[in-house]
């Protein structure tokens, strides 16, 4: 059975660099636990694990924050580091502590142990991308994603979060063989998950280069953005209806090296806040070989009242500037986004005035 | 009784911008957990406030450091957070969770309560940097140090250490007129503070923005940016022994605000790993306007095996690249560091051999 023609194509059409008549606008980690409804799926589900592999929970709250909020895409609900877990590392979520995993890779012997998984373990992820894609019936185009390999290779080595990343980077620094070792599994494991999910569905994949950002320039070209291009130069073009699949990096931390990420084969590039838009955009989003630019509002802009957030949003549109409007060529183009994913304490009709915001007053950026 | 003349000035005058024979080299945190007798030391005083708060043993950790190793500068042994609490929020260092206030400043009523605090609460500070300016006996320069104002900020809103910045930032957004009364006592008392230091016999002070990087383009120019330059704009400009006192700023994250910080009355800026050297120096470091770099190696370096500490040394000498050598005039000149503090966990004998590859290597680049 085919999917259902898209109604709405401003996200992608903005994500090919074609003039829209707004700015599209999602938010990382739009599905989440600031909004009741998803604790209420939580909780049915037990865990958050337990959540990311049903297909009908992963489905429901995927779509949880498009009955609220008149969003321009959604995104898969999963987590960035299910790759590793299909590899036997061991992952779990505990309360209030993000996630662990049971046997973090740490020596040669670890390293020669791992290999691409079979995606047969990730099957879980391609039936709710499609999932999903059926539920949402055209109205937005659906977000697929991963965790770079550097990303993915940060929880590998440290087994959890990490202040300093010292068992990752002492690695990295000691044996670059063995980390150039890891990361070519990871990238080669992150491209047939993407493309599994590019088959299952996905009308654009997304890579979260979360952790590229504490790496030292030059480290960061080597052990990041190698792998994250290693990856992108094994993606499929075209999507399971046909249509070719945009794809998106982010690095958060990463504004000093937009230069050394304008040659990579992606259409996007996501931005923090620290980034000044019309400083990137004059960098690396202009001319043929351009980028769109994704981003990049603080979260914590969420926090404030209604009106202080049109007026932050308002920043943020006009440090873009005017996208390009030429309906014959492309050009410029800005997709609205978070700087980094939405906080769980975050008031949901905050968001709502911050989406509404974007709409608004990306029209009459355009007028 | 005047102080005893300096018999290694190579710090200051590559703060200065003048021609040096080596590259010098000093490490944030250099006096620390890292160094058994420094645990040894902190063990007598019985905690991190007890240590610093005590003359004596401020004094004998300061120069633990260069017992061991030919290092070009001391810095004060003290924390960042020493201001704040002679401003009455009590600061304690719970055991493994670093700084933490009993009493935060989260509102109105909190902030119209605070003012400049009595130097003479901080008096153990100034007493230290004269005993330590004794001790040191002319072999290197001392430099005081401040955190921000910015970076002092976020602590006393936080209250402690934070990942999201979510009470401080809330307030910015939500009150930024608070946020700049905040700001403005925080500077002034900064700058209070540094120049008691400087009649102490601190012969260079640097102002430690290590939150700086959190900030939104936009927000850091207006929130920590202004409130740095306030507080070096009321700095003395010479010494106890009528020396000029050259002033270092080291913003965490800050790399991409380097022309924004170029017009900062200081001579040097501090720069974190993420930075490419020469590129900053073609930013900033040329030029009548230019300003000293200092940095900035990535700490976690030091976990690694000597030969490839010293492969890493290379690389970060050679980003910058050949200093000016021209003894009548001034130009680019590199201050060797860390691009944050030290870890506890560091072999010190890791950091024998980065500062005698430092020390050796930039010789021969200058050869």
């Amino acid at each position: 059975m085919p999917f259902a023609p898209l109604k709405n194509d401003t996200f992608l059409r903005a994500c090919w660099r074609q003039a829209t008549d707004h700015t599209p606008v999602w938010l990382m980690r739009q599905a989440g636990r600031y909004l009741p409804e998803y604790l209420a799926t939580r909780a049915k589900a037990g865990s958050f694990m337990g959540l990311a592999t049903n297909v009908d929970h992963a489905t429901e709250v995927t779509l949880q924050p498009l009955e609220r909020f008149p969003l321009d895409a959604a995104i898969l609900f999963s987590d960035i580091l299910t790759v590793p877990d299909a590899m036997g590392l061991g992952l779990s979520f505990e309360a209030g502590e993000g996630p662990r995993f049971a046997r973090p890779v740490r020596d040669e012997a670890g390293i020669d142990a791992l290999a691409v998984p079979d995606m047969d373990k990730l099957r879980y992820v391609f039936d709710a991308v499609a999932s999903i894609r059926r539920a949402l019936d055209g109205r937005v185009p659906l977000i697929g994603f991963s965790g770079s390999p550097w990303t993915l290779a940060c929880y590998m080595v440290e087994g959890a979060g990490s202040s300093d990343y010292r068992q990752v980077k002492s690695l990295l620094y000691s044996r670059p063989d063995l980390m150039h070792q890891l990361l070519s599994v990871n990238a080669d494991a992150v491209a047939a998950y993407l493309n599994a999910q590019i088959d299952a569905g996905a009308q654009a994949v997304m890579v979260f280069d979360s952790w590229g950002g504490v790496l030292a320039d030059g480290a960061f070209q080597a052990f990041s953005l190698a792998y994250t291009q290693r990856v992108l130069s094994q993606l499929r073009r075209d999507g399971a209806d046909g249509q070719p699949v945009p794809r998106i990096v982010f690095t958060k931390g990463g504004g000093l090296w937009l230069e050394d990420m304008q040659p990579l084969d992606c259409e996007v590039l996501g931005l923090d806040w620290t980034v000044n838009l019309g400083q990137a955009r004059a960098r690396v989003g202009e001319g043929p070989r351009g980028k769109a630019l994704q981003g990049n509002i603080d979260p914590n802009v969420l926090f404030a009242p209604p009106r202080r957030i049109e007026e932050e949003v308002a920043k943020v549109l006009n440090s873009f500037g005017r996208p390009h409007t030429d309906p014959d060529s492309t050009g410029a183009t800005h997709v609205f986004n978070l700087g980094h994913g939405i906080s769980q304490f975050t008031p949901p009709e905050h968001v709502a005035a911050l989406v509404e915001a974007v709409h608004a007053q990306s029209r009459m950026l355009r007028a």
